[in-house]
């Protein structure tokens, strides 16, 4: 494949390479048993054109921190991650979209999950694609165990409690009272930024960061310790972009219901902040990012993670 | 401990056990950031009094396979999986008594979960438990990480679409619809008897059963084939008594409403096969099951097996 030049080359074959490898692992783990229509519906929300930043995140952290600079094959492990961290954001959007939950009817431009196969089954969908994302990790890079065992503790720890799961529920709780800046923050590093740490760090796992043992270990431990940095910045950078296109976007630009956040009174950062002063936090976290990747530089790899970074601050939906 | 000389004091010393290890864990796994709200609802639903019949199941797996008979202890693999099957299995009750799925408001002799802490925390609660499960196995068999990719492998196939999960979907399908007596067995053998299965294969699993190397290792395959028979006729024998129990206990019993399933036109054993038939179904799968453990036998720990077996069977709630 041609190397990518712009941000968004690069995100579309990152992400064309995600979908292929999930197409095949979901064919794998569910044959021959599985219910055909519980297969279409988890189908429905995982292929549904999202952006893939999470695996283009996991890639090109992998890439970035492996030793070997000049090959771009894509090893399994980083593919199983990246397909690993799909599975469970797509699982968290769409029992957020439930009924009991936010009671979305509109995701990435299409009806949601529950609003095509039903409640009960978008449930059980949701459930299905947090098993198969550790069953990805333990099938695909069980030659290597240890890295797995890094990997599905990464990914269990950032969605769990501690984690997304957790962010959701904080956030749930502060609807309609007035939380502090601090306090807004802390919730969004579990919500979104504990996944997108964790894209970072799982793909400089799978390159050998980390494992703590043999010549250049320090560097590793340097390596791991820069992309969790760049990640949390970058998470942070989202969340608040994320809160400024709910506000100034339309449905049709976002591929979902718009300005529904401060409608229930939520608290974002816009409401705390304005929307300039929103913008500005936004390029702070950003900065931070970058600041992060200053062992990286000057390499492709290294770029590419700051394009990446750029790109999220600066989309429009 | 002094050694336990009925099932049920069996089952108690070994519920006891784990109770006391999935504790400490949910403290180690979920401090500091967990919201204190998430923890309760997840702990109203782990610490309700379940019978722990799929950890014991672990444990006693786990205890026939050893080489070392004589030792008492509990190694902390065998408890990190048990705990991890018993957080599959309330995730799996949580969700299932959710409104849109099986609609009930009684469990264990107590509200349903999003009875007391409403239908969004209840979801996200089940959630919670799930990548939990996999978050133990990752932290606590870490030192044996073969294992643990083995463990969590077991563990999220048996769960997953062609387990439990799909053959929940299967079920809601086949509501109204007049099943054959070997499509409701395939059925059952996900919705209930994948994850027993996987019970008694992880506890060989930790015990060494199945590593396939080194001496002994067909001795080992033997034993990992005896106990996925065993555990495989053991689950749909305690799926038909379930139907059975269903229709011929009070609520009091059983702490759940009872005579649901006819009502809502589930199709049943005992609809299909009559209650005596259904009985004897149970009582042929209760002698296959122990007919698998002759590799086992005569030794303490294939009889303790055998009685978990015949207690399944002849319990009363």
């Amino acid at each position: 494949m041609a190397s990518p030049t712009t941000v968004q080359e690069s995100l579309a074959q990152d992400g064309a390479r995600v979908d292929a490898y999930l197409r095949d692992a979901l064919t794998r783990l569910t044959a021959p048993a599985a219910p055909p229509r519980l297969l279409e519906a988890i189908s429905y929300s995982l292929f549904a054109g999202g952006k893939r930043l999470r695996p283009a995140l996991v890639l090109a952290c992998w890439r970035a921190c492996r030793r070997h600079e000049r090959s771009t094959d894509v090893a399994r492990s980083a593919l199983a991650a990246a397909g690993a961290i799909e599975l469970i954001h797509t699982f968290s959007l769409v029992h957020d979209d439930l009924p009991a939950m936010d009671d979305d009817d509109l995701r990435r431009g299409r009806p949601t999950n529950h609003k095509v196969f039903g409640e009960a089954m978008a449930v059980l969908a949701g459930d299905a694609m947090v098993t198969l994302a550790f069953e990805l990790i333990a099938t695909d890079v069980s030659v290597e165990p240890a890295l797995a065992v890094a990997l599905s503790r990464e990914l269990s720890r950032a969605a769990g409690p501690v984690g997304m799961i957790g962010g959701q529920v904080l956030d749930m709780d502060g609807e309609n009272a007035q939380l502090t800046y601090e306090q807004l923050v802390g919730l969004h590093r579990m919500k979104t930024g504990a996944l997108i740490t964790a894209s970072c760090r799982m793909g400089a796992l799978c390159a050998g960061a980390g494992a703590g043992a043999g010549a250049g270990a320090g560097a590793d431990e340097n390596m791991l310790a820069s992309v969790t940095s760049f990640g949390a910045h970058l998470g942070l950078a989202f969340q608040i972009i994320d809160d400024v296109l709910d506000e100034t976007s339309t449905p049709e630009q976002m591929g979902k219901h718009t300005g529904k956040d401060a409608a229930r009174g939520k608290n974002t950062y816009p409401v705390l902040l304005g929307l300039d002063g929103a913008r500005r936090a936004a390029r702070e976290q950003l900065d931070a990012a970058l600041a992060a990747l200053h062992s990286f530089a000057p390499s492709p790899a290294g770029d590419e993670l700051g394009a990446l970074a750029r790109f999220v601050v600066e989309r429009r939906h």
